[in-house]
Parts: C-alpha cells; structure tokens; sequence
C-alpha cells in the first residue's frame, strides 16, 4: 500500500469541496491541501499566467512527496492541465476530467451545458473532451465572471443573483439542455437559485463532488479502499491569510481544522 | 532638474487614470508604469499580502532609477503605505494623501463619505488621514467588495449595479454627507449612477484624477512646471498579458500604448 499523500489544490477554497469528498470516500488516505489565496483568482487570468501558477502548486505538492495530484481548480484543470499533464511522472487529475465523465453518463438529450470562469470557457477543454467521448454531444457554454465575486460576497440567492443567473444562462435554458456543468468549485453555492432558473428537470453536476466518485472509478489498485481510517493525516497550506482560510475552511468541510493551516511563500516554487 | 523618471504603479489597470493626470499636468516628465496584472486584485487579499506585493512593486520601480513613486491602488496607499513609507529614500505619495487632501478642502457640512474596497476600509486609513486634518470632521466608510468585478464585467449603469449601490451607499447617503471619496481606481467608472443615488449636491472625490493635482501643489521644486514636452517617455509593464493591457490600457489612456508594454516576473522582485 502506498501511504504517500493525495495532493490537491485549487486557487483558493472551493478545492475544499473536492477534498471533503475525498476524506469521505478514502477516509485512510491523507491530503495535503494547497488553496493559493495570495492569487485568487485565476479565472480571470491569462493560459500562460495559469500554467506557470498550476506548475508552481504542482511543485509545492511535489515537495510533500504526494503520490498524485487532484487539481480541485476548474480554472487550472481546463486552461492548464492538458498542457502540463506530461510534465510530471505522478499521475495528475482534474476536475474536468471527472465532470465530463459524469455529464457523459447523465445526458440523454446528448445536449450538455457548461459555465465556468473567463478562463475555463476560452479554454474550450470541456467541448473537447466532451466531444471526444461522443462527438453527437452538443455543448452550449458560457463565462459567468461576476459569479465567483457575488459567492465570495455571500450574495447566494439575492435579487442581484438573480438577474445576473438570468444574463448567463438564458441561451443555455433556450437551447434546452438537460444537464449543466457547474465548471467551477464556487458554483454549487448559487445551485439552488441556477436549479430554479434552469427547471427541475435539468440536472446539476458539481466537479468538486465529482472528484472523488471519479477517482474510486478510476483507481482500483492505486488507493485504499477500506473505510475504517487509521492514521491519515490532513495538512492544509495557503498562499495568504491562515486565519480567514481556517474561518471558511471549517464551514466548507463542517468540521474545524484550526491549527492545521501554514502559510507558505508559493513565489517560491 | 532630475530627469529621473516618476514611478507609478496599481494592482492593475484602474491606475492609468491617475498616470494620465500626470501626464496632463506634467507633460515633461517620463513615467514608468506598473501594473501587477498578475495578482490584481489586492482589495480582498490581508494586510501582510499587500504589504509584502507592495515592497515587491516599489522595488521593481526602483530599478528602473524613479525619483519618486506614486501609489496608484487605493488598497496598497491605505493598506500598505503607511507601513512602509519609512523604508525607502525616494518620495511616496499614494491616492490616500491626495484624496483626503481634496475632500477636506471641498467638504461644507465636514460629513465625508468613504467607500473603497474590503482591505481599504478596513484599514481605516482615510478616517485616520481626514481627522488628522480636523478632528471635527465626521467619516461614514463601507466596503463595496463587488464594484470591481462590476466594472472589470461592463456592468457600469445597470439594473444590478443600481441594486448594489443601494446596498453599499444607503447608509453613507442617509448620514447626509456633502462628499464621497471614491476610494478605488475602479470606481470612477461607477460615479453616473453613484451620483443619480447620491444626489447632484454630493461631490464625488476621484483619487486617481486628484494625484496630480495633489503633486503640483507639494512639489513645486521637485517636478519640472514647463509645460512644452521635449523628450519624455512612457513606458509600461504588467505581470499578465500584454495584449489585453495594451487594449484596455488605450482605453484608459485615450491614446495606443501598442508596442510600448513589457511582461515582466514580479516575484522576483
């Protein structure tokens, strides 16, 4: 049994969906967790600016000798994850490799939609993967810049929610998908106000809750699947401050994890 | 005279406002321009963040030989400047010390109002500046954490920026001031629907437009007052794309700055 850590990060502290997850479905493998609050958020950035930051996680996960990387950031996943994935010999995994898998698997009209970052949706990575597993699937995408801001701020489910959800996913509803990627770890926190937009009979997949479920799929041989946890061990590294990350962190994962938060100087790596 | 040039630097592209005022007012002097593209915003991130990105950005520009440095971002001159001022040789103004310059002076009633972003008004700087000046003035401050992906999404004047106003601006309006300092180089791109809100006897106090003014009345030795340029130059640098600083920066500036902008890796500075 290899007794190596997971690895994930994500530009901040959505990833901690994915992790908690995780925690659940493996409860004897540890994590190392990296949220890169001092450059969230990526979304809005440039592919080359995504791929140096992701190289530069991805280094500082590496120096925690994990035995695999989960890039919990639909931001890195799509806009840089097909371009660095060779680079490294641990097995990487992202977040859009999980959401497509699931879609796939739902979709019966064969019309899927997907919103995520600026970034995410330039990228065009879930179209092609999408289309690589049946190239009949039709996608319909579009960017929703204001929605990590309007998370972030606690607007879930207010007027100005509202009439944003209305602005970016009025062509999606019109063109009558039946499943919708949420491609970004902020999103499922507006579920309930996109559910309501987008009708009941849609369906909602969330990569960080994916991830997991992807990753039991995947890695018959490679995790431990007894659920009686031992010793596992969770460290968790930001790139700003602890104390803001641990208030959040403990509301994300429903348990507290003061104490266990470092900073670290990602410039670095 | 010291043909040095002025540095000037913003978490992004909101600082050109005020590059553009001293271009205006000083049309002989040369700029070097920083815009740390690469990890805008600074509004959200803790104080120790900005004030380490801050050193970094003060310390690029002295390589390039400035004579003095002008903070363009309303979060690094409240946040970090005061902090830090001490440690260099050269001169730094930030939009604090202009802005609260001006609505001291404009103010009738001595009711100022200050929004800016999460880490600015926490930082309590304005109201430390203003009473200062005269104890007797009274400051109503709030956080308008989401007027900048507002304005960065094209969201100037409409249905939900006018719901966010209200939501922001409701109590500084109900206190009765006579003057609003727009404490963000974003929000200047806000002030026609701010002002309907407002009212048209409210002044609304634009730090990036007031730094000019505010070096033409302190330094009267320092900066060169002949008003026929010979041979100044301008030069740009961001931490992110080129291509899209060079396209909105045109905007900014109201003239091409294509060709005249470098990437350059802050983190090592």
């Amino acid at each position: 049994m290899d007794n190596r850590s997971i690895g994930v990060f994500d530009s901040g502290l959505g990833g901690l969906t994915a992790a908690k997850e995780i925690m659940k479905l493996f409860p004897n493998e540890s994590i190392v967790y990296f949220g890169d609050t001092g450059r969230v958020p990526y979304g809005t950035r440039s592919k080359d600016t995504i791929i140096k930051y992701t190289h530069g996680d991805i280094r500082f996960l590496l120096s925690h000798n994990v035995k695999m990387i989960v890039i919990a950031c639909g931001t890195a996943s799509s806009a840089a994850l097909p371009h660095i994935r060779e680079d490294y010999d641990v097995p990487i995994y992202g977040v859009v490799d999980a959401a497509v898998y699931e879609a796939v698997r739902v979709t019966k009209n064969k019309k899927i939609g997907i919103i995520g970052t600026s970034a995410t949706i330039r990228s065009g990575a879930y179209t092609k993967y999408i289309k690589e597993y049946d190239s009949r699937m039709q996608t319909f995408e579009h960017a929703c810049p204001l929605f990590v801001p309007l998370v972030e701020n606690g607007h879930f489910d207010t007027k100005v929610t509202e009439l944003l959800i209305e602005e970016y996913l009025s062509d999606i509803r019109d063109a009558g998908v039946d499943t919708l990627i949420l491609g970004c770890t902020h999103y499922p926190l507006l579920a309930g106000a996109i559910s309501r937009f987008m009708g009941s009979d849609v369906t909602l997949i969330s990569p960080g809750g994916e991830v997991a479920k992807f990753l039991r799929k995947k890695l018959t041989d490679e995790l431990r699947h007894d659920d009686i946890p031992d010793k596992n061990q969770y460290k968790f590294f930001v790139s700003d401050s602890i104390e803001q990350f641990e208030e959040l962190g403990s509301i994300f994962l429903e348990k507290t994890i003061d104490g266990q938060v470092s900073k670290i100087d990602i410039e670095k790596y």
